[in-house]
Formats: structure tokens, sequence, C-alpha cells
């Protein structure tokens, strides 16, 4: 077969005109569907460059039988033909096939993704093969999109990506629980001579365990270089079986020194309307599909909000508003209280009917290391919700003042010696700052409008699974 | 004290002109130090925007004697004042300051970062604050920048960033000694009825380590989306303890469908020399400190790398280069070992003095997905070797002929139970793909000019060291 340079089938719905209508292209790709008659066959190629398939047009007369009869739903082929206008309704060009070289055929017989649909819990346990769908390549390619959508907007704002530690000896955060790391024995572990396991023996010569978060850390990072971001994964080993909780999940946490609370508040909406702004921008052709799929308001729902006002208020005046609301919750409201996603929805969805910013909440329900107000009952936290989703971002001004700082440990019961580290960043040349956690598959169920968290990340771990 | 918006130090010293000689600017930063006699102080201050600090000139006579002795090396402050021309040398504007306020001073007595140098042994221990320093300011700067730019250029050429899963219950890519991630009580696990432990009560109901590679993963991706990236933490428990290995680890691995090992190195060259551009155009003022500093052929090896094409050769033609070399090497060359640092620098700086591309190695001493030449005894890998660093990329063309994949899986007792899903690929639909790894902090190496891979990441995981 004449070698011609590949041209992806993104590059000839884009751009066919310049391609230019009657030259000959080669095109690679996965044949989706094929069918036809005896004289001429109908292949519909997909490469994953783009939700579209290419339509390839092959006059039988001029093709090897037994090659053609390889060319099954599911096999890879290679194509040189004409750039052709097409007679079809839905679709500009076709090729017309010249040359087809096949270079993987898939068996009817045994390849699980023909033609008919597929629900998402059949395709989750084929998470190997997902990809190949329209909706997993639809949710990849996007996923790829905010991913970038997020470093480029840190980077064009004067953010450094910081790599915050993986493995990690300190469990501060307390925000989950932990998977262990280690190379010790299984069966039989090292013990001290009080017998317990002696981690003193394990590879980092203590007790480590996988990160539930880099915010720590980030803000080492912010109070030397002023802005940072992480974007990383994080762990929980929570036995938590439900549509919308991973044991591994990527996290994305900006932390900036000299921000308060407001400027949290303007930097994670500016930054949310930007992604979401961004995949109406870049990721049209995959929306579309989500859209008439999934979720025939995605659309409407990400334009609503680039277009409107994040509301703001406090938790106490979330409190008065959920209680004069006249709704039945399952969980009673007041004050002290946290929130439940029912109160959550409740205020986004219904009273609101737009995404919220909760702040200042009780802080016996808030992390130690959030700056406490002056009421001497509350802390500057932010947390900012959205529709379907619920909480999408949890942040706060931090607290810098190392005796109150200190002070918190205590009543928490962190040991001082675990976070010396922590507290040395408020000891010297301590400086207000805030920043916030962004779940990133949370955001991925926003924007693709899909319904389950397994199937916005491409290899989902959760209890009893991590296949692949 | 009047509110003003901040300025960062770098706008002030990169757009001075714009912002115009004679009005007033807000900075905030750390002060590296502070000088002066009893009418003038003169404080550097910084604030991690970039390289230089900007110099703060206090007339003592309008402020406070308390204050002013707060203001320490080390010490965050907020500074109001006059952009005005600097009479000085090296500085083309200085702040005269109108009000000055101390968010957070630093003991000189026990804060470690004073003025004099510090070795960068030292720096390792007090990582938490090192990033404000010089050198390190610099290095995670770059970092950012070097990460960035990885993304950048797989997006503007059509890559998709796949996010491949970090824990994992598949060992078959063989890289390393790997840690396990566990939720068993680790003093007394749970025990089969044959006495082993049951890891079918672990959290994922097996036996899950931390990834070495999200190669396998990546190629399903590949196989689907037809080019895909990795960009994400891997992990060797080998008790390496040298200047050039970590337990944690960044790592970028693309794998593209229909790529040969010629698209293959054509891609690696491409891909390092624009990362080297990119830090050569965007971080010059890092990199000029970096060449001063650490190594003052930092630069020209640099730009030489941009500007000169890299030497391709087989691996036999490398061991007929080494043999007749008439060098002594302690590791003796012979067709068949794997080649060792001293070889590999020997061919790169001292035989071809450039980057050298290596193919076609021995089969037997690389890996089980690799593609099998014709000869019967070598495999499509290509081994990129780089000055200074040794090999900085591997990578290969894939076997995707499905019978001869499974033969060399059984050849190196990789049980094919372990592997099904990325043996499917081969059923269904094969292709030719190709792909490489870059170790991220190997390119940093490169780039920075730093000699210790503990000095390119913010905190370093090794044998015996987990902290902060």
């Amino acid at each position: 077969m004449e070698s011609i340079k590949r041209t992806r089938i993104a590059d000839i719905l884009h751009n066919w005109q310049s391609i230019g209508i009657g030259n000959t292209v080669n095109l690679k790709g996965w044949v989706r569907t094929k069918r036809g008659n005896k004289n001429v066959a109908f292949i519909a190629l997909n490469d994953g460059s783009i939700i579209h398939s290419i339509q390839i047009v092959v006059e039988l007369a001029g093709f090897d039988e037994g090659s053609m009869k390889l060319i099954t739903t599911g096999s890879c082929i290679s194509v040189n033909g004409t750039l052709v206008e097409s007679p079809g309704q839905g679709q500009a060009v076709e090729i017309q096939a010249k040359e087809i070289e096949v270079y993987g055929t898939a068996d009817p017989e045994t390849y699980p993704l023909q033609k008919k649909g597929h629900t998402l819990e059949f395709l989750r346990e084929i998470a190997h093969l997902r990809p190949r769908t329209n909706t997993f390549g639809a949710v990849l390619r996007m996923r790829h999109a905010m991913a970038y959508a997020i470093h480029k907007y840190f980077n064009d704002n004067g953010f450094y990506y910081l790599h915050t530690p993986i493995i990690t000896g300190s469990d501060a955060e307390g925000a989950g629980a932990m998977f262990r790391v280690t190379t010790l024995d299984a069966k039989n572990p090292p013990l001290t001579g009080t017998g317990e396991v002696d981690y003193s023996l394990d590879f980092f010569g203590k007790a480590t365990n996988l990160t539930v978060s880099g915010q720590l850390e980030g803000e080492l990072g912010a109070l030397a270089l002023s802005n940072i971001y992480t974007f990383g994964p994080t762990f929980r080993a929570e036995n938590s079986n439900t549509p919308r909780h991973l044991a591994e999940f990527w996290m994305i946490e900006p932390e900036m020194a000299f921000y308060d609370i407001n400027d949290n508040m303007d930097l994670a909406e500016d930054f949310l309307k930007y992604l979401v702004r961004y995949a109406l921008e870049h990721c049209m052709d995959d929306l579309e599909f989500l859209n008439k799929m999934y979720d025939n308001e995605l659309i409407d729902r990400l334009k609503f909000v680039v277009e409107n006002d994040f509301q703001r208020l406090t938790y106490t005046e979330a409190i008065d508003i959920l209680k004069a609301s006249g709704q039945k919750f399952e969980f009673p409201v007041d004050w002290g209280t946290d929130l439940q996603s029912e109160h959550e929805r409740y205020l986004v969805e219904k009273h609101f009917q737009r995404p919220v910013i909760l702040t200042d909440y009780p802080s016996h329900i808030k992390a130690f290391y959030m700056k406490q107000n002056d009421d001497g009952k509350t802390v500057r936290a932010m947390d900012v919700l959205f529709p379907r989703i619920g909480e999408i971002i949890g942040g706060s001004q931090r607290e810098e003042v190392l005796e109150k700082l200190i002070q918190r440990c205590r009543e928490m019961h962190i040991p001082e010696k675990d976070i010396w580290w922590y507290l040395d960043t408020r000891r010297f040349g301590t400086a207000p700052h805030a920043g916030f956690g962004l779940g990133f598959e949370r955001m991925m169920l926003f924007v693709t409008g899909m319904a389950n968290i397994r199937d916005v990340i491409p290899f989902p771990r959760t209890p009893q699974n991590a296949e692949f």
C-alpha cells in the first residue's frame, strides 16, 4: 500500500476545505460499523481524535474479499482514499477508498463492543475497552480539556504548580481514613520489644500513608512563592460505595499568600467559570453528544453558571433560610450541625437556583487550620455548592497567628511534634493566606452531565475494585 | 495603612515603565536582607514571583522604631511606596516606602535561613523553608515551567492527558520493586486457611501496590484515542540512596497508535528540544542564576541540545564503538550486556558529544511488551541518552501481534490471567503503536544543572526519609 502521512479524522472534519476535495489522504482508526451490499460497503471509522466517525465508501469490485471479511466492528484499518463531498445527510465529506490495510480484526463472536448500546455498568467491567465508545471518548477528551484548562488558568495568572508528596508520614489534615504504604513483611511484620509493629524498619523508617490532601505542603509553597497550586492524586480509604466517592481521585488545591476569604471566593468563582467557559468553547462536539444522550439540560446549565453571579451568604444565614423553608428534611437543621446534601441542594436548586458560596461555618465542624473569626465560634471557611453536585469546592482563609493555631491543635489533639514544620510557617514570617480544594471528578461530573463518578475517571478505584 | 491592590514583584520589574515612575504601589513579600544606618534602611524584598528581590528604601524618620525592629531577615511585610528609578547598580527601579505593615517577624536567633549561604544538604533538612531561598525558588519556578510546557506541547499536538491509576493490582510491567497499599491490620493480618495473608479481606479485595508505570494502561488509551500521554507520580521501593534515585517521582509517558520506532524517536527528540527551548525562552532569570551559582556550562549546554541533531544508532553499533574505544571501563562491554552509566556517558560526552538515541537492544535485557525484530534477538527499544544524565527517556515500539506477545509472556513467566485486559488490545483491533517514558526529575536535573535529584523535587522521598 502506498505510504501517505496519516491525517487525524478531527483534522479532516474540521479542515476538509483546506485539505481539498479530490485529494488523497490516509486515515487510520477503528471500525465502528460496516454495512452495505454486495457491490459497496460503508465503513464508519473512528480514531478517537473526535467523537464523529467518518464514512469510508468501498466499491468492493477492486478489493480482496478475504481482507474485507476481516473488517468487522472493532477492527483496526488504514485507508488510502479520496476526500469527496458526501451526498448523505449529517456529514460534509466522506472517503472513497482506494487501498485498505487491515491491522487487526475483531472477532464478532467475542468482541464485547458490538453495535448495540451497552449499559454504563457493563462498560465499567470492560474499562480497558470502554475508551473506544462514543461516551467514554467524549468523557476522556473532556477530562483532558479540563485538566489543560486548569494548568492554563493558573499559569496565565502567575501561579506555580507544586508537586506535593503522595506518600506522607503526616496525617494531620485529618480529612479521612488513609491507606498504609509499606514494604514490611505482610505476614510476619517485625515487632518492637513491646510487641507493636516496628515501623522504624519500614522503608521510610516510620509509618507512612497515601496523602489525603496536599494543602499543608501547599501552604509551605505559597508562603515562599506567593501563589501555588497542586494537581495530583489523593486517597480516602473509606468504605463508601456511592456514585460520588472514589478511593483514588484527583484534586486541585491552589494556595495564595496575601489572600483573604473574599479574594479566595473571587478566585474560586472566576476559576470555575473559566473552566466551564473553556468546556463550552473547546468541547462542543462532545457536549452536544452528552447533552443528547445523558442530560438534556447540560449545555443550558453550563451556560447559566458562566453567565450568573454565585450567591454568597454565611452558614448562619443559610441555616435561617433552611429553617424558614417549610421543607421536610431527612436530617434536621440547626445551627452547629453540618449541612447534608439535601440541605445544600435545596439552597442551590430550589431557593437561589444558582451556585452558592457559604462562608463562616461553626469552627467545631471544620479543620484546625481555618482562620478563627472574632465571634469565637465561627471560622473563615467557604464551600462552593453546585447544582446536581453539592459541594464542589471547600476552602478557607488560614489561621496565620501561631498562638491561635497551636491552641486549636491542642483542642483537636493534633500533636505539635507531628506538624512542627507547618507551625514554622507561622513562626517565621507568617502572612495572611487562603486556599481551596476542587475535586476534579466532581467537576467532571458537572461538565459532562454523567451521574456516576466511576464514569468520569479512566480506571476507578473503589472498595473491592482495583481492576486494570 | 491605605489599602492598595498588591503588585507582584515580577510585574514591577518587568513592567515598571507601564506602571509609571512616581506612582504608588503595594508590594508584599519576605525580607531577604535589611541593612542601612540610623537614618535610612534598605530592605531586599522577595515574593517568590521572580528570583530578583526589589529594594525598599525606608527613610526611618517617618517610621515607628518598634515596628522597624521586627523587620528582620525572613519576616513578612506589606509596603506602600513610590516607584522610583534606582540610583544604584543592578536594578532599574526601587521603592521609596511610605507605609509598612509587618505581617510576621522572624527571630534572628531561631530562623534558620540567615543571610549566609547554606549547603544543599542542610537545606534538605529544612525542605519546608527552602522554597524561600534563591536556589529553590528558581528550581520550583522552573519545575512549574517544565510541567506547563509538557502539557502545552501535548495539547497543541493533539494528545489527550490520561490519568492512569496510582493504586494497581497489576505488577506485570516489572519495572521495579513495589510498595504495598493496604488497610489490613498491620500486626495481626487476617490469614487464609493455609496460613497466608488473606488479601481478599483487604480494601480492594486483593493485594495492591503503587504503580511503577502507567504505560500498560496508557496503551489502552492510545488504542482508542490514538495519542495520549500520562503525567503522574510513580514509585520504586528500591533501597537506592544515590543522587539519581527517588522512591516517589513523576513520569511522563506518551503512547501513540500508528507510530513506529522512527516516529517515536522523532517525537522524543522534538519533545525534548521543545522543553529545553521553552526553558530558554521563559526561565532565563532563573537559568542565569543557576548558571552562575551551580553550573557555568548550563545555558550553553541547553542551547547546544536545541540546535543539534541527536545521534541515532543501534545498540550493536554502540557496542562496537565502545569495544574499539580503548577506554578502560569498570564494567566490561560485550554484546548482550546492559549498558552502564559509564558506557552511556562515554558515548554521549566523549564519542559523539551530543545526545544519543540507541535502538534495537537485545530482547533479553528489555521488557516483554517490546516489538520483536526479525533477527530473533533484538527488540525495537529506544533509549535517549543525555549529557550529565545518562538515560533520560526509555521507550519502544510495542509488540502488536497477539501470538508473539503471549509467547514473550510465557518466556518471562508473566501469567496471562494477570494481563488479560492488556492482551485484549491485541486480540481486538490491534494496531502498530509506540511510546516512551520521560523521568520528570531527570529532565529537571538537566535543565537546572542541579546535581542531586533530591534538589529538584519539593519533598523528596528516599529510603528512611518521608519528612513533611
